[in-house]
């Protein structure tokens, strides 16, 4: 998808909202347990419930790898079920060797049908560079992240700036604000002033707002770009909104509410 | 696998070798592509013809990933006939938020029989402490890689240190040397002295040996411990010796040149 098509659902949908699908078997309705694929059935009835509300969908690989092959199949299958409509983000934190990486740009571009993976920057250039050769796909990569750890490198001192400063200032030149996005973190909302003035332009992946405590309305009013420039992920706050027979009708009032607050700031 | 346990099979078999299984369906020999899980019928022609002469096997799951849940299923199959005498790493990079890396670290040491995951320090504590809570597992955290990319971030200053220094100094301070070990490319070999005044006894995984053109000879004069304290990767030169049906024999002679060369060492 490219950036104008995502622009234009964000725009039609007035809605910038990422689902986050981080399915954990130990978390979903007792009732779907029965089905032969239960993540599947879960994902399904989340994704039909959030489709109106949301512009994006994110898989979580961890939760699918945790359940082996099994796992994968479930993944590959609510994948290709999310449909072309919306971006879809897998998001892996992957990151390699380049002819290692040219193998994950391949399992999530062309194996899978994703519009985007997250990557891990720490490798460098030939790390990240394989996921910028396919058009209308994108690399996301760790920029400033959401948890604590975040404070043990990202936020450590490298010569003039801050590691994730330097990070997201090398990488943003390596590709174009068309094929490269970048993770920062809804609880690091200090920082998105200080981030657009190193990158105005790019599109954002903001994790962090419900579960994790980041606010809306503080990184709408501090990161939008024309064309909204940023996704804003939500995962455990709309997807386990309830975990009884109603878990969709639950999810589907939680993504509308973001889906109207958003409508405030667009 | 314990570092007792580990140790004892370095003596016993005179080598320190890992064989890296980047098994690509693209470079198999065609006789095998007819089978119904090539990618596993020649990984055990691989690992039959070579596992007297190395200590470890290291499966790239970028290149499972690559063909879906099916190359899932191949890994699986793959890191269950290897069996409890070799030392099993899941060359995966991971690395995320607390409730991910839980995920991931279930994925490969309760889902799957891995003794060690290499994971990317890049998101800090949170993201490498779940590697950390297995008893007889390892997290083997990316330091300095073997990649030019390595210039661009690791190589990088940090306040008095270089970016990989200060990784390797903070991140050993979480674990122990029993149960983290640390990535340093081969092709880095001036940095393997620098490496020891920092972690004089944690074990190094050693990839970049071979097609990335490190000396053994190099490494394994300046980075031994007592117990040996290194385990050197070779994939493309060791699992694509032949690429005809003498596969197998011409991986078993040169896996049995590297191990001949490890005894010199020892």
């Amino acid at each position: 998808m490219t950036r104008k098509q995502l622009a234009e659902q964000i725009n039609q949908k007035k809605s910038y909202l990422c689902v986050g699908l981080d399915t954990d078997i130990t978390k979903i309705p007792q009732h779907l347990l029965g089905e032969e694929d239960a993540v599947f059935a879960f994902n399904k009835g989340i994704i039909d419930a959030t489709r109106d509300y949301c512009v994006s969908y994110k898989i979580n690989t961890a939760f699918y790898e945790a359940l082996g092959a099994k796992g994968w199949m479930a993944l590959e299958n609510t994948v290709k079920y999310i449909g072309d409509a919306h971006f879809k983000i897998a998001d892996a934190k992957r990151g390699d060797i380049g002819n290692t990486s040219d193998q994950y740009a391949k399992a999530f571009f062309e194996t899978l049908p994703f519009d985007a993976v997250t990557v891990a920057p720490y490798m460098g250039s030939d790390s990240v560079q394989p996921f910028l050769n396919y058009t209308g796909k994108w690399a996301i990569v760790l920029g400033l992240t959401s948890n604590k750890g975040a404070a043990d490198f990202e936020l450590q001192q490298c010569g003039e700036e801050l590691l994730f400063e330097k990070v997201i200032k090398t990488i943003s030149s390596w590709g174009t604000d068309e094929n490269t996005m970048f993770v920062l973190g809804a609880t690091q909302a200090d920082s998105f002033i200080k981030i657009r003035e190193i990158i105005p332009n790019h599109f954002l992946l903001v994790p962090g707002v419900g579960a994790q405590g980041g606010s809306l309305k503080d990184i709408s009013e501090k990161a939008m770009t024309r064309d909204c420039g940023i996704l804003v992920n939500v995962s455990r706050d709309i997807i386990y909104a309830s975990t009884g027979k109603d878990f969709a009708e639950a999810a589907a009032a939680k993504a509308r509410s973001y889906q109207s607050e958003m409508g405030l700031y667009l």
